[in-house]
This record gives structure tokens, C-alpha cells and sequence, in this order.
């Protein structure tokens, strides 16, 4: 038990270090005045290297090997015992990385992001284009690393979705392919929804109150979190107990801002529900970035996007926006939240569509990672395949493969499949409370979301990070880890809206 | 120079954890959830635990063992000399107190502040007392690590003002009362001016946009800076590009929010105006905490209240409040600003009575400290010496004793005189401002303040804290700390004021 103890105790300062570069992030892009930035930067990035040298440190691996037959004693299932089992999976695969390599990998990683924003800005991807090469590069020698791994991205998918293999995700898009490729071409044949009333002016402090009304009615607790603003939402747990969302705001756009909102609130409602003993722990945050994005989708898509949702809140929103919305009946409003359309852009895309950017995303990861398409190539290619999948061609690489910061944060590779990972298995965990729960969207179409946000909270909060995807999936449902609920979900929502025969 | 960047390295991390926790002390103050206290005092103590730490690791010693030779090569007022001498002086301080005595203290500290809280809102001393009794212990053991010292008190002080003595401010505060004692009875015989219209209701926006726009005017760089609300104004540095201030509002008092602004306006221009080369060293912040209160109340009282100051301002805010102040002359404005009037509380004091709360405050913390007062008989004593210094006698504890936290933040000696050092010094430097630039207050009458500022700026700010508070003013005005500008000062100004014949 000393060793027990010794190790938590290493393992809370750890996360206090992480606590507060997570505060200083969440200032950076709340308050922070203009020119802070730049000590900021470092602040963070040393707060970030402590907490590196303090984890890796070989005491740590000492009390790890000490702590092995006391694991091996007790269920795996235990508090313990998953401390114990995700911490070594942790220090064994940070201690793999020689810190050379983990200063040239965050440089790189820091320094191409910064040229991404003005090559960006520029329309200039020959800008960026070595940097990526370098990224590229990184990103293979970091799977060196790991010479066990079936696949080249595998060690790169682990470091966001643990029990996630590239072999799965290629089966996975492939199969989210097969079906929405088909459902897009048939709702494409479909006249589209009237949605001209969502471009009006809507104030956004009335846009702001109305989305906090709505994440403390799904169970966000503002005595432990509170809403910003930011150029990009975010979600920041800085202690179980201190949880915070932002969004962002324009007036001519009525759903950024909620959705936004709810879709941060997920991922809060989330945290806020982690067994408080695992607090400070590294099983006391979040299973993965798949799962974490399975509760802000669940939240923004499967409730927020839903009819039930809205039969409760569209008089209320009417009562807001009188001469906005007075005259648009609730099936017109819910029609147009759910309009599906191509586009050039995974960020805003419509429920249907978005697996498939992801798609593009994940396989362009993998022709890159096997050195079918090279950087240089990057941007043809990237047109090609929207022309293939979408029927559109981006004008120009701003809106192309320039679009999106993922690959330009230091890794190609592991960027793309926790959003779909998220999807697929926002539509197993609703499937099952509803199950559970025939009442649930009875209830919601009251404004009542406790008992959804209690199955959630009891079948996957709970757990923090002490399992991994597939072990928690058969956990909370009985199955493995499967696109069929999140394939039939969108068969039927979109048959339903669209008038498809059959799907 | 191998050693000196060794060593500025060291400092500089040392720096960024102590920046990391002045971050999460003002959102602690300003945006944190309730909740996420219990949390964020863990976090701010790791950070302080980790920086002290690594300041007193025995490289620094060594390092500044190395550095000796090299600093006696050097001019005494270089950086370099200034940064070995200072952070010396710092290390050797550090390394007289034993680790377990510090945690001891840091303890104590904490549960006493926590105590008080609550035994202010009970008004009940008893239940705080005994944490008070070992305040004071505690307070004279630190004093026992400096044998050296002259009086008790000493180290206490030197904790917060380098270079001043118990026997030095005995002999302040005593010339303060010789002086200012007889000037408020003076004023007492007077008609007091009419004030009651700034109890008028002044809108919590327009009297935060109205403080914002003279802390600009003032200098205060908002590219580098911010202003939010917080119980207590307070000015957190998070580097010398991020200078935060706070203040608070009451919308029946027009002053508060206006002056708590200022005040630490001053504060900030302080920070922002050290010289950048500095920044991230012992010498890159304010050289003590009586020196940066003489900025703070130099533009609080010699500029803020002054009427030059208001010629300039005056029209603006009848503009901002013509129902309330639209009828109401300038010069009957600035007398109700400047009304004298003893009171029970220190803190919102006038300027003449100021001095004398802080002397009754330093007499009882050398009465504690000597042994002639008893912690229980504090309440007592606190109420006879009001009523000798001021005809007041408190109602109660929460009026007296326990009407400020200083004391019971862990430490009895060296708490107070920082105002009153403050309050003298904004004389030496005003007096010397304008003796260089006469033209200073009628520029001021124009809403221009730069020629002050930058006399302030290269005369205090630009230099951090490579001076003690004689050496800084030996430099910047060629004479002694003395208390007789300010009494002149005062004399002068409350003699107009309230036409007394001669002061």
C-alpha cells in the first residue's frame, strides 16, 4: 500500500502540473491580452515538459514493477488495478520515446502550426508543404518505436483511441462508405428543405442565454464549469469540479453557437460525471478521444438534432426569436436542422456526410503512412478524392487540404477516426439506454434528460479511463464496437426526413 | 558566462511556475467556478512548493558561489552584478529556513486565513485566536533564523521592504503622528463639505467604462493588460506583457470603483514599464512591496485626487452623469473627495488619517512581537488605541481586530508599513517629478500624464528590483527616505482644503 500511495502521490502532482497548463491554454484563448502570447508559449510548454520528466522518471517504473503481484491480486475491474494497468501502458509507451525525440517531435510540432495559420491565411500550401514532410517523417519514426504493431498507424491511432487498430478502421470506413455513399445519392435526388429563416439576425446574447439554458437543462452544473467565448469551442478540465465550455457566436447563424454548446456540454457532462476518487489520476479523466467525441455527438446529434428535443424547446426558441421564427412551424425547423448537402468541409458538415470526410481523412492518413501519395501530392490528390466522394472540387487549398489544423499539430496519422469512432458509438450507447429506457425521448420531448444523462453517466462517466474502447463498449452494451446502430440511425432518421422508400 | 546562463535558465523556470500560479490565483478571483477551489489551492501550492524547490536546490548556491568573482568584476548597478547580488540575498534568505519549518508556516497560514473568515463573519476573536497566538510564534521563530538582526521585527519587514528597520519606521511613524495628529484635529473643528451627492446611483457600466478609460489615459497598455471584477482589486503579473487588474463596483458609491481602478492602475504601470532584459529574473518585478505601493498610491491620491487631475476629468464624468452631477461645481466635487474624517477601517481611509491606522497597526505588531501585548488581549488593546488615536471605539471584533486579513495570513511583523512607505515615497517622487518638470500639473490639467509616468519609468520602474528601497531613492532623488515631503505634502494640501491659517 505505501507503494500504492507513493505512486498516486507522484501521479497527482503530475496532474496538477497538467491542471494548471490546461488553465493557462484555457486563458490563452479566453482572456489572455494580445501580447502575453508569447510568454504564454512557454509557460505551457514548460509546465508540459515537468510533468513529462516527472511521469518518466524510472521511480516511477520501480513502483510500477513493485505494484505488479498486487495488481495480478485483484479483479481487473478494481480502481487499483486499472490504476495500475493504464499508468504502466502509459510510462512503457512514453519511456519508448527518447527525449531527443520528443523535443524535435513538439518543435516540430509547434513550429508547423504556426507556419499552417499564415500558408493558410496565404492560400500557400508550398509554405507548410516541408514541414508536413518532416511531420510525415516524425509521425513513422514515432511508430518505429512500437516494432510490435501490425500496421505503421496503429501506434499513431493509440495515442488517441486505445484498443483501436488500423485494420479495424479500414473495415470501418469501408462499411460507413457502402452505406452513406447510397443514402447521400438518394436524399441528393430529393428536393432540399426550405432554410433561409436560419440566416437571419438572431442577437447573440439571446443566442448565448438560450444555449446555457440549454446545457444546464441536459445536466451541465455551472457551479462546477462555465461558458466562454472563443474562436473555437473548446472543452477544458482544469479539476473534476471545474469543467468549462466555450463557443462561439455569429449573428446571422442560429445554430453555431447551440450546437457549439451542446456539443462542448457533452464532453462536460462527461468529466463532471467521473468517479471522483480516480480525481488527479490517469484514470480519472476521459477514456479516449473517440469516446469523449461519442458523448459531445451523442449530445449535439442524437438528442440535439432530434424531433423529441425539439418539441420541448422550439416554443421556447419561438418565444425568443418571435419575428425570426414565429411563422416557421416546428417540422419546417427541424427539417432544416437537418438539411444534408455535400460540402467541401468535414467542420459544420451535416450527420450523413460527415463519416465520409472522415473517411477521405483517414485514408489519405494511411496512403501517406504506406507512401502511396506523397506530401507534395497531397493537394491533387485531396481534390480528387472530394471530386470522387462529393462531387465537388475545392477552388483553391484553403478550402481544400489546408482547411483544418489536424495534420499541421505535429502527426499524420490517429488525426481523423475518433470523430467517427465518436458517431458510431453515440448511436450504441443511445440504443442501449433506450432499451433500457423505452421512456427516454418521451422525456425529452419535456425537457428531460436525467435519465439518459444517468445511464451515461453509470455505464461510461463513471469509468473514467480505466477501460479501453472495445472493453468498455462490451461493457456498457453487451457488443463489440460496431457501426450497425450509428448505419441503421441514420437510415432511418434520413428516410423519415427525405421520404426515402426503404433504406 | 557558462554559470550566468545557467543560472538565468534556473531562474527563468522558477519564474514561469511562480507565473503559472500568479494565473490561477487571479482566475481563482475573477472566473472560477465555485466548486473548483478546493482543487485550485492544491494547484497554486504545488506550484509554490515546485518553484521553491528548485530555488533552493544547492546548484543555485553553487552556481552563485561561481558567480562571485565575476560579480565583484562588475559595476554594482550593472544587471548582471544586480541579478547575482539580489538572487544571492534571495537564496541565502531561503536557505536559513529549515524545509519543515516552512511547511509548518505555509500551514499555518492556511488554516489561520481559512479560521478568520469565518470568525470576521461570526465576530468571534476567540475561535481564531489560538491560530493567531501561533501566527506569532511562528512569526518570531522565522526572526530567530536571522540572529544577526537588530530587533525582532527586522526580518519581518525585510521579507517585504529590503533595506528598512524596526528602528527606522518607530521613528516614522512617530514623526507621522507628531504631524498629522494635530492636522486632523484642525480639520475636525472645521465644517465638514457636502458629500452627499456621491451616494447618488452611478450605473456599475458606466463607472467601469469611465475607470477603464482613465487607466488608459493614465498609461496602462491594454494590448498588455485587462481589467475584471473581483471582491478585492488586486494586480496580478503574469509576465511583464501580461498585467492584469481587477476592481470591484458599487453602484451608490462613485469612488470605489473609480479609485480601486487607479490604485492599481499604478500597480500595473509599475510592471509594464520594468525593463524587458529583465524579465523572468528576481530583478524583473517590483523592487519591494512599499515601493510598488508608491505607485500605486502616487496616481490613487497625488494625481487621482488632485485637482489638476479632475480639471481635465471632471467635465467627462458630469457627461457620463448629468442627472447626478450635472449641478455639482468642480471644486465642490474635489472637496467631497477629499473629506477627512477618522473612522474605524484603514482601508477607504482619507489620506491624513491613512498614516495613523498603519502606525497603530506597526505599534501592535511591535507590542505583540516585544511581549508587552498578548495575543488574547488584542481585541482590548485594538479598541483603546482607536479610541486614543482616532475618539472611535469599534462596536465589536469584526470592526476592529478582525477587520482585515493581514495578520492572519500567517505572519505578525512587516504587514503595515509597506502603505506608509508607500505614502511617502509617492511625496519623494512627486516632488522630484515635478521639480524636474514643472509644467507636470498643468499637462495633467490637460488629461496628459506621460511626462510623470516616463520620470516614474526611468527613475523606479525601468530598474525591477536590483535596488533597495535607500538605494532606489538615493538614486532617483538624491536624498534619504524621509517622511517630510508627504507631510508637506498633506499639510499643504488639507490647509486649502479647509482653510486652515498655517500648518
Amino acid at each position: 500500500m505505501k507503494h500504492l500511495d507513493e505512486l498516486k502521490a507522484r501521479l497527482r502532482e503530475i496532474h496538477r502540473l497538467q491542471s494548471a497548463a490546461q488553465l493557462l491554454g484555457w486563458d490563452q484563448r479566453t482572456y489572455m491580452p494580445p501580447c502575453g502570447a508569447e510568454a504564454r508559449a512557454r509557460q505551457i510548454a514548460m509546465l508540459e515538459r515537468l510533468a513529462h520528466e516527472k511521469f518518466t522518471d524510472p521511480a516511477v517504473g520501480q513502483l510500477l514493477e513493485e505494484l505488479q503481484g498486487y495488481e495480478e491480486s485483484l479483479p481487473y475491474d478494481s480502481d487499483e488495478a486499472s490504476l495500475v494497468r493504464v499508468t504502466r501502458r502509459d510510462y512503457e509507451r512514453a519511456a519508448r520515446i527518447p527525449a531527443e525525440f520528443k523535443t524535435e517531435y513538439d518543435e516540430n510540432a509547434a513550429t508547423t502550426y504556426h507556419v499552417w495559420t499564415r500558408a493558410r491565411a496565404e492560400d500557400d500550401f508550398a509554405a507548410v508543404e516541408p514541414y508536413l514532410e518532416r511531420t510525415l517523417d516524425l509521425s513513422r519514426k514515432y511508430a518505429e518505436f512500437f516494432p510490435e504493431a501490425d500496421h505503421v498507424i496503429d501506434p499513431l491511432v493509440a495515442m488517441s483511441d486505445e484498443g483501436i487498430t488500423g485494420a479495424f478502421l479500414r473495415d470501418l470506413f469501408g462499411e460507413l462508405r457502402r452505406h452513406l455513399e447510397p443514402l447521400v445519392e438518394s436524399i441528393e435526388e430529393r428536393q432540399p428543405p426550405e432554410r433561409s429563416f436560419m440566416g437571419q439576425r438572431f442577437p447573440a446574447e439571446s443566442q448565448l442565454g438560450f444555449g446555457l439554458q440549454v446545457a444546464e437543462r441536459l445536466g451541465y452544473d455551472l457551479a462546477r464549469g462555465r461558458q466562454d467565448l472563443s474562436d473555437h469551442p473548446i472543452t477544458t478540465m482544469i479539476a473534476l469540479d471545474d469543467v468549462r465550455i466555450t463557443t462561439r457566436v455569429n449573428e446571422n447563424d442560429l445554430t453555431g453557437a447551440l450546437f457549439g454548446t451542446i456539443h462542448e456540454t457533452g464532453h462536460a457532462l462527461y468529466t463532471q460525471n467521473i468517479r471522483k476518487e480516480l480525481e488527479g489520476l490517469p484514470i480519472g479523466r476521459g477514456a479516449t478521444a473517440g469516446v469523449h467525441e461519442s458523448q459531445s455527438r451523442l449530445w449535439e446529434n442524437l438528442v440535439g438534432r432530434s424531433r423529441p428535443f425539439w418539441e420541448y424547446w422550439y416554443p421556447r426558441l419561438q418565444a425568443l426569436f418571435p419575428e425570426q421564427l414565429g411563422d416557421v412551424a416546428l417540422d419546417a425547423f427541424y427539417r432544416a436542422l437537418n438539411v444534408v448537402e455535400p460540402g467541401l468541409y468535414r467542420v459544420g458538415a451535416d450527420e450523413v456526410t460527415y463519416s465520409l470526410h472522415c473517411a477521405v481523412r483517414f485514408e489519405l492518413e494511411m496512403d501517406l503512412l504506406e507512401g502511396r501519395v506523397a506530401v507534395s501530392d497531397l493537394p491533387r490528390v485531396w481534390r480528387e478524392r472530394h471530386v470522387e466522394t462529393f462531387g465537388l472540387a475545392p477552388a483553391n487549398d484553403r478550402e481544400g487540404v489546408l482547411q483544418e489544423m489536424n495534420w499541421y499539430c505535429g502527426r499524420i496519422g490517429g488525426m481523423y477516426q475518433h470523430f467517427t469512432l465518436g458517431n458510431i458509438m453515440s448511436a450504441m450507447w443511445f440504443e442501449s439506454a433506450l432499451e433500457a429506457h423505452p421512456e427516454l425521448e418521451a422525456e425529452m420531448a419535456e425537457g428531460r434528460f436525467e435519465t439518459l444523462l444517468n445511464w451515461l453517466a453509470k455505464n461510461v462517466h463513471t469509468h473514467g479511463r480505466k477501460f479501453t474502447i472495445p472493453e468498455l463498449v462490451e461493457r456498457a452494451v453487451g457488443k463489440e464496437v460496431s457501426a450497425e446502430p450509428y448505419i441503421s440511425y441514420l437510415k432511418t432518421k434520413y428516410s423519415q426526413l427525405y421520404g426515402l422508400s426503404s433504406a
